[in-house]
């Protein structure tokens, strides 16, 4: 956990006032620089000390052998992990003759920000060497969002009260030994120097080091460049060797007098292109940087994070924590994303390499409708990059005996990496994720171009694994048997509501695509009789409900399972304390699943099913995953726990931010950080779309006055002001200047001419707060 | 596959007539000699050609850690695997000059001859060297079954046409290197040069070898003598190194002449004793072994079987494979478990390193109940050995947060090894076989002093597993959740109508031994509220039943699953093709199930259901188990298809005769084998004991014209001698002179003074003879 105080509220940055050594690990995910193509963790300028040393590639990975005790068929044998890659962010110090080095001399003041609109990380520090002397340093650092292959740093060195002699050692450094994992099977393999050299180069003040991993044979290569100003004499010397290049700049400074470096980073990979192409990519890449000029991408940081900012902010009056959190968490979401460019986005995104780098159904589900209403462009990349592998998610299903695509659970390039099929391969929910990414993105931006480019092949070829994997019994009810659905406590069950109701979507979805798309889809070889089945299994799918209970079965026959004997001694997370032999057979829920299921398929829920459901499953579900907070957020703000919801969002908006899960250390938990704008916005703005119309119906909890969100809607851009009495939606700009929504049910059209206020229905919970397992209830952080 | 006319068939022998060196690990396996403490597979006298290396001793065994890509809690870190020992059986033998090998020069004649009275290996071989010189070598070996730690050798040298100098090196070899092995889970671990050398010796006769594995600490001494006959001079050398000793015997032979040598050899091992105090066992042994000498070893071996023989016999005219067979079946049950003496009889006995020498539930499952009735004391050894990891099984439940003691799926020395929980942990039947094959050992024998010893502690804990793995549903019901039956194509599923007949019978049996023993129960903390508990739920256990199509679920919903799409392509057997999360949401078995349900809890059934049951579950029963075969014939006898349970009975006794799985390179299939005496006796002979009573009911098959068995029951020992139209019954011995047994459902009293006869009842099938799987239909073997 990180104490509530570690960082000061406020609205637009995230600033450390002092360095915590025991929370460093925590702070290099926090403070982590990347434009979702470089990845930079916020490690100290100087190397050390740190909790995970981390620079790396979107994609560029390293293939390990998975180990079975007991194989089956099926199972992957290759995973793939993230790689460390050569680290061009060190900045050593000299005083005098003395290592600056946090853990030695006096530290008279270390201040780290995180500036959410300027898009950098500043470091602020003044030391005292062992030996008395005192100086300052600044180092502000960016991972550029325009210029793709760039990162830079500016370092400024300034002697405070005597003549210092000072030496930078600016370095890139390859196959950076790292510390030992734990035994947490969400931490990631770790590889011990996994990078090849391939070449190295020095000239005077830069120098370029390409390496290639060993078994996935990708080349990197990474080049520096440095700006040096300097009052008097300076000497400027670089070498290069197989794992390190080092510019060494030496110069004495009078009291007051700074050394200032602006070091260029550029960075680029490639499984094909050769080591010359590769080479003369980087060394474009860094004169380009150099082009730019520190100031220029510091300015087109800003103005790009101003665009963004401008429509896609949301205000949150009366809680200053989740209204920091957020922002941070739209921060990291664009981060991760938006220069990824037909790559993954991973379940950390680069920020550390917890679950080795992979990306998850978390993309889709949790991260994907953020930047759907955010950043469309970004949604439609990833969404690209789910198509590009569609060949390989061919192949595993061809490879399982079924038909179409089985995209993998787990995964960097696209293979399926996933050891644990219980709760990797049998997730096939995954694939209907992704089928609703598409379709929200059609729906939303009403660009029926990603569709008709890749959309529809992935609609199709889902369609068909579902159909291979259902089968109708003797009543001609449709089923689908042997499947995990988000909860991973209650695995390889029968009709997981979830599921059901999410391969029912998918495959109208594909139906109606191909509709739209007839001549694409005949030629891909849908005949009539094949939407046809796909609509007959969709409209003959099956949804336990326990009528004696009047709730939702999770799964067939969930609701008789055992229940869990929680005593005052449970320990969280389960599944480290708890065999999966006890926890699947129990009514004990890792992650909303049926609760879920009643967010992305409102419509399949009646508002009384919707209560009932939530009242049932808040009383099982654990959280001991942080893709539930959000959603528990969003169904309890339905069905009228408004202060539940407010706790829930907090706990999504604060788990990096306060370490909530304690494994902040590796890497940030990309979807909950999306998730705190879904709580807000799909929670307490009501924002629903399965059913294709855009649908609000806001209603605060007493302590946030205000919630002000904007959103993407087709060519709209649009605001929603809300109050505890009433909402303002103003339509900014779009076609006809006019726009017909629903809010609370009701249509209602919007102009562009004037703002249009509507008084709030009231919303009653129809039974008490439910109350969840011990030790389980969210609390409300903003109290501590 | 071995072809049918590899061996001829011969009632009292399996006989080699000609050396197949693409058989020869099938050869191995069969020709091992055992005594359930020491193993020695068949391998040739002078080592190689190989198959495979292998001398085992019980439980002697090295831990290895379990690997798993993605860990869970309760997974077993360590693996247990048999170690391959110090070979003995090494005599090389170089004439003049020339190595003896098979596969150089001429070999006129090579015969191997198992003799299943004298309970030795005998070869004979005629070979010609390149050279041209010709002799004829006889070697035998036993394994004592009266001297436990003893093997033996006489080894015979033969010159045939010219004077030839003679050299024969008899061996002890230390971490022989092993072949490398294929991915098939079935197969065991490889290790590498598992040995530490400790001490080594020679003097001139013999020598000595003490080492001992690296993790599991285990000591071993292997030491061997000789005695040496030839009619000139001989020199005699011997040497010691660490992991060789070598006794060399040079002479010449005159053609005619002979050069006779015996190797005595004896092993010893433990965990706890001394180096010193293992030296003097094993020299102890070598004396005891040099003072009966070879005759009086080869007598007393045959005087153990003549008395076994004499009650166990099973004769079987008309179907001369299948009488082969069963007494190959027997003699190979006998040598894996009658010197076992508490340790685990594994699956593979010690006939190979399959499955890493594990234990399984065909310990007590299969093999118990034929050395129940065949050799009681050896089925009592087997149960004190369960009884001694008793407290490592209350371990493993602790771990798992359930009450009572969890035994291992699979282990040697009593640790769970099992790596993959859905066909390991959750197979919790395993403890209800455990119970069961107690509860049959008092039934049949009579003895009780097993349970007062220790079999109540194991019926007690194992009930408590059970009511703290069970829960009451709303309804009272009674349920098991999340288990796996025998079937392992069907995993981790609600309520296994196999699991729950067998946990509710094991709660019954234990309240009633606390009935029995109602002190030793108070002491152990057992009160009459919890045997009112468990007789509770024994009597409110699910059985699921589908009302509409008239039969038995295997399990909850089995019934309504989708049909496994079964084409002329379907390669078997179907988990080295098919992943699980496509075999456990489909109806395809891999093994008897509700149908050994159907046997072991015979009461359970009526007549009509189960001649429907097993017309259901034959079609979707793919045989993939060596478990299954046996219980399918003896069903299939029960309902009346006794042309379909001769099928199967051949099936079940040829599996390593004719290798019909292709894996009897890796040992023996010890519960198939076991099966064929059950096929037989339980089967055609209706041999039933769930109700308490000895039940026989016999039927035969058209081509066995007269099936003659033998039983011990009580002090009794009782021979059933079948025709088709009759049965007679003897009374050999016992109290009284008289023994009620209930025939065909009737109470029949026998008597010692005169053998009863009674007519059978004819066996009409209700429904015509099932179908199979295709490819799946048991062929008749005989017919070849």
């Amino acid at each position: 956990m990180i104490r509530g105080d570690a960082f000061p509220i406020e609205p637009w940055q995230v600033r450390e006032t002092h360095l915590n050594l025991d929370q460093l690990a925590q702070s290099e995910s926090l403070f982590a620089l990347s434009n979702g193509h470089i990845g930079l963790r916020g490690n100290l300028d100087e190397g050390e000390p740190f909790g995970i040393p981390g620079t790396y590639l979107n994609s560029f990975y390293e293939t390990r052998p998975l180990p079975y005790a007991e194989s089956g068929f099926g199972y992957p044998e290759d995973g793939q992990t993230i790689v460390d890659v050569t680290n061009g962010k060190i900045l050593r110090l000299l005083v005098d003759d003395e290592p600056f080095d946090v853990r030695y001399g006096d530290l008279d003041e270390h201040e780290r920000i995180l500036d959410l609109r300027a898009g950098t990380l500043t470091r602020r520090v003044r030391w005292r060497s062992p030996a008395g002397k005192q100086i300052k340093v600044v180092s502000t650092r960016l991972v550029s969002l325009v210029q793709r292959s760039v990162a830079a740093i500016e370092y400024v060195v300034e002697a405070v009260d005597e003549f210092t002699r000072v030496t930078v050692q600016s370095e890139l450094v390859a196959n950076e030994d790292q510390p030992e994992q734990s035994d947490d099977p969400r931490v990631s393999a770790v590889l011990k120097h996994p990078l090849e050299a391939i070449q190295h180069e020095a000239t005077e003040e830069g120098s370029l080091l390409v390496h290639r991993t060993r078994a996935s044979k990708l080349m990197i290569a990474a080049a520096m460049d440095h700006l040096v100003e300097v009052p008097g004499r300076v000497e400027i010397d670089a070498i290069a060797h197989e794992d390190i290049a080092r510019t060494t700049v030496i110069c004495g400074l009078r009291p007051g007098q700074k050394l200032r470096i602006v070091k260029y980073l550029a960075y680029g990979w490639s499984s094909l292109r050769s080591r010359p192409a590769l080479r003369d990519q980087v060394a474009g890449a860094l004169a380009g940087a150099r082009y730019t000029g520190w100031d220029g991408l510091l300015k087109a940081q800003r103005a790009f994070f101003d665009e963004f900012w401008d429509c896609a902010d949301v205000e949150v009056d009366g809680d200053p924590d989740v209204q920091q959190a957020v922002r941070f968490g739209l921060f990291h979401v664009i981060q991760a994303s938006v220069r990824a460019e037909r790559r993954a986005i991973p379940g950390k995104g680069l920020t550390g390499p917890g679950y080795d780098g992979h990306a998850f159904w978390d993309t889709e589900g949790f991260v994907l409708p953020v930047l759907t209403y955010t950043k469309p462009d970004a949604a439609a990349d990833a969404l690209r990059w789910r198509a590009s592998i569609l060949d390989l998610a061919k192949q595993r299903a061809e490879l399982l005996d079924l038909q179409g695509a089985a995209f993998p659970w787990r995964t960097i390039r696209g293979e399926e990496c996933s050891a644990y099929w219980p709760a990797g391969t049998a997730a096939w929910h995954v694939n209907a994720d992704i089928a609703m990414a598409f379709e929200r993105y059609r729906t939303v931006t009403g660009d029926h171009s990603l569709e008709s480019d890749c959309g529809l092949s992935v609609l199709v070829e889902t369609a068909r694994l579902w159909m291979s994997l259902g089968h109708h019994d003797r009543d001609g009810v449709w089923h689908l048997d042997g499947v995990t659905g988000p909860d991973e406590y209650t695995a390889i069950v029968r009709d997981n509501v979830f599921t059901n109701l999410m391969a029912a979507h998918n495959l109208r979805s594909a139906a109606d695509a191909c509709a739209r798309n007839a001549e694409t889809a005949y030629e891909m070889g849908v005949s009539t009789e094949e939407t046809a089945a796909w609509r007959n299994a969709a409209d003959s799918t099956y949804i336990p409900y326990d009528a004696h209970l009047g709730v939702h079965q999770q799964c067939e026959g969930f609701t008789k399972l055992r229940e869990w004997n929680f005593t005052a001694e449970t320990v969280y997370p389960l599944l480290l304390h708890q065999p999966y032999v006890r926890l699947y057979p129990s009514q004990v829920i890792k992650q909303a699943d049926l609760v879920l299921a009643m967010q992305w398929q409102s419509h399949a829920f009646t508002d009384d099913q919707k209560t009932r459901n939530v009242d049932y499953y808040e009383r099982r579900t654990v959280r001991d995953s942080s893709l539930s907070a959000c959603t528990q957020a969003v169904m309890c703000a339905e069905v009228g726990h408004l202060e539940l919801a407010h706790d829930y969002t907090q706990e999504a908006a604060l788990i990096d931010l306060r370490d909530l899960h304690h494994n902040t250390r590796d890497g940030l938990h990309m979807a909950s950080l999306a998730g705190t704008w879904t709580a807000l916005v799909a929670g307490f703005g009501g924002l629903r779309d399965d059913e294709h119309i855009l649908s609000l119906d806001p209603a605060l909890p007493e302590e946030i006055s205000r919630l002000k969100f904007g959103l993407h809607w087709r060519k709209y851009r649009l605001a929603a002001n809300v109050t505890h009495d009433e909402v303002t939606y103003t339509l900014r700009d779009g076609p006809d200047g006019k726009l017909t929504i629903r809010h609370a049910g009701e249509e209602l059209t919007l102009t562009t001419r004037t703002p249009t206020t509507v008084t709030l229905r009231t919303r009653e919970a129809l039974l008490p707060a439910p109350e969840q397992p011990p030790g389980r209830a969210p609390r409300r952080h903003s109290a501590e």
